[in-house]
């Protein structure tokens, strides 16, 4: 049983809407349910989600828009003056326009406090949707001047009670983060795989675990990512631009690489080198240094098993894992990376069951 | 005992000169050793790499140059000269500097052929030197017009006889496919995570797996970066540039981006799309469509180890691992890739055996 404001009305039973229904059902609160698609609907409720709204329902205590982007607006505005006592919040993932958009209509904001829960899928639709979807994942919870503490502290329930973990941004600040933190990183990986196309099979054919890394989410939806784009086009462009101007920079000391543009190009590498260490590790944190360690591991059934059975009995904890991949043979190296002090004894420890730890 | 002539000179005993020849004598080929620096020879030696070479010995077969970059083709010049019957090759990360010096000295390339084993590690010089490193790795083998077809089969036959994986490619188209798969991306990642020194610690806080990924390779060092960097220069510079250009057209598409410009942004995603399908999979070659299963996994020692032996007991291949790095608390999701055929019987298996496996 949660202390969130009841009944919960979800508009829009997509993927999010759906799950987070499903969430809220979990821990007892009561919810219901709009869609302007009724069979969109009919499944979230088939699954368990809630019930169907009806004209004479009690006036829910929070609605939460769950519609695509670029009608979150409208739709937040309505539910504002159709609940005029309820808590409003969206989960559009970008912010500000929303905001925007309520004020030029002259709505009234107290009541209103977006949210961004960060769980993409690859999926969409009720039918995929998942009570679990949301479970320990970062919800970004984005108070701004004119809204009510009462209204910020509801929606940062809202998101512990469906267990996920509420992070407190101003909306620009959210926009400008996950300009830089994901939608940047989405372009340039698009950009970067796109350049593949115009390659000969045998080139693609070396290439390694980086270029693996740096193309896997060139893998997204690209109707999803327009719109996304489209939303937050100032910021992503701000990022953007200046890795635009980096690479000018850079290019142009490429021109005269033995020379004075050796300094430049190590100067970017060096950058490189520190702004990776502000990317969060395992736990959120700031990272422990960790020491990979190659470990050839045969491509049967039961092999991974095995390594981490004798991985857990030498009493480390493993920061992350990965499979190499290898050109034509079907043979594999897996990289366990564990915390510095672990590595050497697990080394070892590895060495004597047997298992080949490489370099 | 392997077909290759005999001894092998190995002239450089750092990291990979050592190594490989720690991985000839593996295989019982009579190995001798040069360095310029005595304290890296004798290391080399102690470590049972070889003989350090003396004036009376019986005159190399083959001779594999293994010295810095910037060295290289004045060490293969000198050894053409010093040994008029060897074949005679290098192990650059770029190759048509080295060549082109070659020519340009008027040296008998016939007897020279190139090659670039593919297998950096994160330390250097001899004590770190492994008979494994190449084991399975591809080794990119750069005959040229002017090489004699018996010194290409000998630089594969060295190839073969490490266990490393020979690929036939001409300097020019190496140096270009190094350029797309290997440099660009480096600068890439550089670039990208030097852009994350300006920003609030917050932000980087909800960064996701996209990110990490994005930024994993910026960790690279920069001295030996700055070197291959500029080894070849032009052909990133070509790759770059491209890039640059695909960015300045998408910075444009980003000002209008509600109209006239989502075209240009909706295109540039989908040839991102496109230019991923590329990127080889496990077994090097063009992948099999995989699903990613995500599977919440306690942060216990033995988790790991206890859900790869169910995926095991399932019967199921794993084609990529990865573990999902959630924002504040020491709970983890792993994503476990694998042949799309495979996902939904492993996902019941799996659920069936009380793992919880997410949406």
């Amino acid at each position: 049983m949660s202390a969130l404001p009841q009944p919960v009305l979800v508009i829009g039973t997509g993927l999010i809407g759906t799950s987070l229904a499903l969430a809220l059902r979990r821990c007892g609160v009561v919810v219901l349910l709009e869609d302007r698609d009724p069979a969109a609907l009919a499944v979230a409720v088939q699954r368990g989600a809630g019930v169907a709204a009806v004209p004479g329902d009690t006036a829910p205590g929070l609605v939460v828009v769950a519609v695509p982007p670029a009608a979150t607006a409208a739709v937040v505005g309505q539910a504002l003056d159709r609940f005029p006592t309820a808590v409003v919040t969206d989960v559009a993932s970008v912010k500000v326009p929303v905001l925007r958009a309520l004020l030029a209509a002259g709505q009234p904001v107290d009541r209103y406090v977006g949210g961004h829960p960060m769980a993409g899928r690859e999926v969409s639709g009720p039918a995929a949707a998942r009570a679990d979807l949301l479970d320990d994942r970062a919800w970004v919870v984005t108070p701004h001047p004119g809204a009510a503490d009462r209204a910020v502290a509801v929606v940062q329930e809202l998101a512990l009670a469906v267990r996920a973990l509420p992070v407190l941004m101003p909306p620009e600040e959210h926009d400008r983060a996950v300009a830089l933190v994901s939608h940047a990183p989405q372009v340039l990986s698009s950009l970067l795989a796109a350049r593949l196309l115009d390659s000969s099979e045998t080139a693609v054919s070396i290439a390694g675990q980086g270029l693996r890394d740096m193309t896997r989410i060139a893998a997204s939806d690209p109707s999803l990512w327009v719109e996304i784009l489209a939303a937050n086009a100032a910021k992503v462009g701000d990022v953007l631009a200046a890795v635009r101007d980096d690479l000018d920079r850079l290019l142009a000391a490429l021109e005269v690489a033995d020379g004075t543009g050796a300094t430049v190009l190590v100067d970017a590498l060096r950058r490189g080198n520190a702004g990776r260490q502000r990317v969060p590790g395992k736990h959120g944190a700031r990272p422990a240094p960790t020491v990979e360690l190659p470990v050839a591991v045969p491509d049967a059934p039961g092999e991974l098993g095995r390594l981490f059975a004798a991985v857990a009995a030498a009493g480390v904890s493993v920061e992350d894992v990965r499979i190499e991949h290898v050109l034509g043979r079907p043979t594999g190296v897996v990289e366990i990376a564990v915390a510095q002090p672990a590595a050497e004894p697990l080394a070892a420890a590895l060495r004597d069951g047997g298992w080949e730890v490489r370099g």
